[in-house]
């Protein structure tokens, strides 16, 4: 018998602390990432969980004999000590004297590909991919998958702070939230049911509940296109808040999630923006427009002819973002009031002008990344909007619960993860950004 | 053309500063709860995000006119003036003189049920769930998702201060993480795909890259038992830590995450605890005891003739429960070295006796509510298992790409949360813990 008593014990020392351990023996654990051998001595990378570490072995004060044992991939303990130099400017840097090395394991075969370079040089995505339990072993690769961790990190912290409630809403679904297209069906004891599209009924019924609510979790869209910028399953940062005087106040509120989250990314996660040369944006004021100005001035400024006055194609989109950088030095910009007929039923019609709506999306870097708006919160309204729209308002009952029993103005909005992650980083690829992408013809690893 | 600058303006008043505000003019936010007319005057409760508040209406200082107008589960913007007095025990005590009220909304409609009394009194459970956007206006239905809330951001926070990288697994899977039976199957563009039933294959992989990581999301399991225990989907939060001296660091890893986990409740959520009258756990050790030690006990102690010497029956767990309170003065309890027929394929066998395991299971008080272990991390031992259980190693290609390129070892555990937070706050059933649950019968709201 034996007890837990919960406290962490640990032996190793984070690469961050070697400056306290100067001239100390100390432990750290990893993989071998690269041995480079050397006249007389050699370079052994190990690769801790957010570092590479430079050990030096040399006969005269390694304990271990280096032989072909170790190899690339083995996980070790290295005990050493910590020696410090400068670099060509001055500042200080550290490695490890290898005293000891103990081989915790060793791999069953050779790398299928290289992973020990700076990026994974050459490789088709596809393999990326396929490979990814070894390929996100590159420090690049894995620096995207930190950087991801930050963004949601960020955008949690920021809304607790504002007293949002985190909630879990249900992924089998008994209705598709949207209306019903691009949904993947499931057959659940004999019935038919949906993998949730979105959180949106859950989330605005839970404004009744907590005021201020929000969810980071997958969503599903049996979208049949296979493009650069779109998958089956994301992940969703969504919020919902009740009590706003104006739409505005949601956009306010991304606005400052935004900049906690990049604030976070260049502190916290300095060391991987540095791995990513990722140019993290800093926002002071993110500047707004109206959907019809913003396509005024597409003709006027771009002399871009729109194909669809309802919407945004993707180049309008980047040109929008173009001109925001330029003229407003500014890598965000909302558009605002879209038109009725592109909004889903939920949204409320501005009431100056019906033909719009009391909602936005949020451009970065001339791509879209956020859909959000105010909601219906009256009954009677909401009722009538579906109606109007040919649905059925019998089949929202449960969704209409909110309505009928109180609800306070609200909105709020999604921000897709893996494509921001991808935008930030500046990939062509929502891919690059996913762990484990599924699309039309990928559902492994 | 309107800049948003993130800058976030609260105008009002949380209850919890209202002592700072004693004797000045404030304003709050919420649903009308409760209205009770007295002579000459009335109490009006407001239910703001995460309080009741107090408010008086008297025509002497009150310029808004209470009428038939105002009811309950309107939404209302009330200015008022913060008045202390003390209660009988001598504690302070805050409400609010209403000078005037703003009505934001209407409900359209009377409630079906009573909420704004302390508890839901005899409603059926079915009722309960099938009003839960409703029911859980009630402060005691909402504390318990503010107390589960608490759950998971506690172990969050303890495990990412000890190293551990946030990943989100696809939940769309080519094949059935433990083998294949009750998974739900879906169709995927023309393939046979499965929703996730344990994130437990990427964690092992993604060790391999970030050495520590956590994941708390949804799983899956299309189990056919209707039971008060059990749910169709549920919240399942995993870890798994690579660079293990031994499988108890992971257990002493979960002891403390688990301290952690109360300590935040009897702060942070001190409001929900009362409310609920939670008794939260004081955890100083966990004891453990090997598993054939604790059938041992059943039998001395209890008389207990056990029918399954691979596992414990519910009566079991019961009892070890009991016993580890009254003996041990503890409400937990690891249970350790389950048979190796009971475990999965990916878990270590004891070197020492291979009959067993380097596994374990938590007992919280007398329900198991944790199976972890360490797992298998060497290449060639982990065919050997697989091809022993009469398992295809080719199948599991992706899979053993961790261990044939090398992995440390490693180990790793689930927690239900629903099932944690259902025991804790002493339900019966898990339905009570769980916002909108799935199950055989149930797929809405």
């Amino acid at each position: 018998m034996k007890n837990l008593n919960g406290e962490i014990i640990t032996n190793t020392v984070e690469f961050k602390d070697f400056k306290n351990y100067d001239g100390k023996e100390v432990t750290i654990c990893g993989y071998i990432h690269r041995i480079r051998e050397m006249t007389g001595f050699a370079f052994v990378i190990v690769r801790t969980a957010r570092d590479l570490i430079q050990c030096v072995y040399a006969p005269e004060f390694s304990e271990y004999r280096l032989d072909e044992k170790l190899c690339e991939e083995a996980c070790v303990k290295v005990l050493g000590k910590v020696v410090s130099s400068k670099d060509a400017k001055g500042n200080d840097r550290y490695e490890l004297q290898i005293h000891d090395i103990k081989i915790l394991s060793l791999p069953a075969d050779n790398l299928p590909i290289v992973i020990n370079k700076k990026q994974l040089d050459n490789i088709a995505l596809s393999t990326v991919l396929d490979l990814r339990p070894i390929s996100m072993r590159n420090p690049k690769e894995r620096a995207i998958f930190k950087i991801q961790e930050g963004i949601q990190r960020g955008f949690r912290e920021f809304l607790s702070s504002q007293g949002f409630t985190e909630i879990r809403s249900p992924k089998i679904n008994f209705a598709g939230a949207e209306g019903g297209t691009n949904v993947f069906k499931l057959d659940y004891f004999g019935k038919q049911v949906y993998l949730a599209q979105s959180p949106q009924l859950y989330k605005q019924a839970l404004v009744g509940v907590f005021e201020r609510v929000f969810e980071i979790a997958p969503v599903f869209r049996a979208e049949h296109h296979d493009t650069s910028r779109h998958l089956n399953e994301y992940t969703s940062m969504d919020f919902e808040m009740g009590f706003i005087e104006s739409f505005e106040d949601i956009m306010n509120m991304e606005t400052g999630a935004l900049k906690y989250i990049m604030n976070l990314l260049k502190t916290e996660y300095a060391n991987e923006v540095e791995i990513l040369k990722a140019d993290i944006p800093e926002i002071n004021e993110i500047p707004s427009i109206k959907f019809m100005d913003a396509k005024k001035l597409l003709v006027e400024k771009f002399k871009y002819k729109p194909s669809d006055m309802k919407d945004f194609d993707p180049q309008e989109e980047e040109l929008l973002g173009k001109w925001a950088k330029k003229e407003l030095n500014s890598d965000f910009l909302f558009v605002t009031h879209y038109p009725s007929k592109k909004r889903p039923f939920y949204t409320m019609d501005d009431p100056e002008d019906p033909e719009y709506t009391l909602s936005f999306d949020l451009l970065f870097r001339g791509l879209e990344i956020t859909s959000g708006g105010q909601r219906v919160h009256d009954y009677k309204a909401q009722v009538e909007k579906m109606e109007k729209l040919g649905m059925n308002p019998a089949e929202f009952e449960t969704y209409l619960l909110l309505h009928k029993y109180g609800a306070p103005p609200h909105g709020g909005l999604g921000i897709g993860l893996e494509r921001l992650t991808m935008h930030l980083l500046g990939f062509k690829n929502v891919r690059n950004a996913t762990m484990f992408p599924r699309d039309i013809n990928r559902v492994t690893p």
